[in-house]
């Protein structure tokens, strides 16, 4: 995927639409990948992402300790890979050698972006008030970027238990609403 | 649509694909509607939902005041009420009038099911630190009901500015993961 920078004002309408992403971390050089669902965007601009980290997870220490991430959007063609990455642990596994994922550089945080995916999102932590009861993080995103040749990316909307909806076609009706 | 009572444990699987929902209150017996993207899951059980109520909408003092809501999930057939409830405010106007939808009695909570939706969730407010700050309500959802013919729902997914993504087809891998 050939990305672009891409405006942090029009974030918002990659993530309302509910796709699963995958999260990119990094802890003492080591990367991580994890397959994530539950996240909402809390503030337009700058834009702020609130997700959910299981503590379950091997990207919870990475993410509370680094505060950093990168929220990568993937499509239907990486369906076996983000049920492959939440399938296992980055305790034991490289996911981006075992998952033929390629990492690239991002340019204001240390985790990496999924070359492979249309979207880009890095985060930086800002609020960690409702991470002890719910692993709620309250994310910045300072850097966005976005395969532009991707007018209507074929996005995965996990239903549970491996069921995933593929993004459909889009409507467009008249609204006042951002 | 038939509505039947759904179990509190699969309620997360509504919720997970991102859909566009319309949020019902009721305070001093006045009904309202807004619609909303911004929700993410939090717990699975008892199933926790957090979502941003901004205070410019009307339906901010209710549901801070009333600490109570339901979380009506619409399809494509309702894509014009959807615009019409999120472009006008219920200071000024009864939008199950407005828009010829229709309330229906809730259990647990005052404000109405949606008749129309597919999916209503009711729910009490259980956290409110993030209110002042985000304007982030956790919700806890004490009873769903879901029309059990509805097996893919053609859910909307906001991509901004009036354009919505259709649900299109679901694919299902071998996951471990709920």
């Amino acid at each position: 995927m050939a990305k672009e920078s891409f405006p942090l004002s029009e974030v918002y309408g990659l993530l309302e639409p509910g796709p699963v992403v995958l999260v990119t971390t990094a802890d003492k050089g080591r990367n991580n990948i994890m397959t994530l669902s539950w996240q909402t965007m809390l503030e337009f601009e700058p834009p702020l992402v609130g997700c959910v980290v299981s503590d379950r997870n091997h990207s919870f220490a990475a993410l509370k300790q680094t505060k950093e991430c990168v929220i990568n959007i993937p499509t239907a063609e990486l369906a076996a890979q983000v049920v492959g990455c939440g399938n296992s642990s980055g305790r034991k596994l490289d996911k981006f050698h075992a998952f033929g994922l390629t990492p690239a550089p991002a340019a204001r945080v240390k985790p990496p972006l999924i070359a492979e995916c249309y979207a880009s999102l890095e985060c930086k932590l800002v609020d960690t008030r409702l991470v002890t009861k719910y692993c709620f993080f309250v994310l910045e995103v300072v850097q966005a970027w976005v395969d532009p040749a991707q007018k209507s990316p074929r996005t995965l909307h996990h239903r549970g238990r491996g069921a995933f909806m593929l993004a459909g076609d889009t409507i467009k009706l008249p609204s006042k609403m951002k």
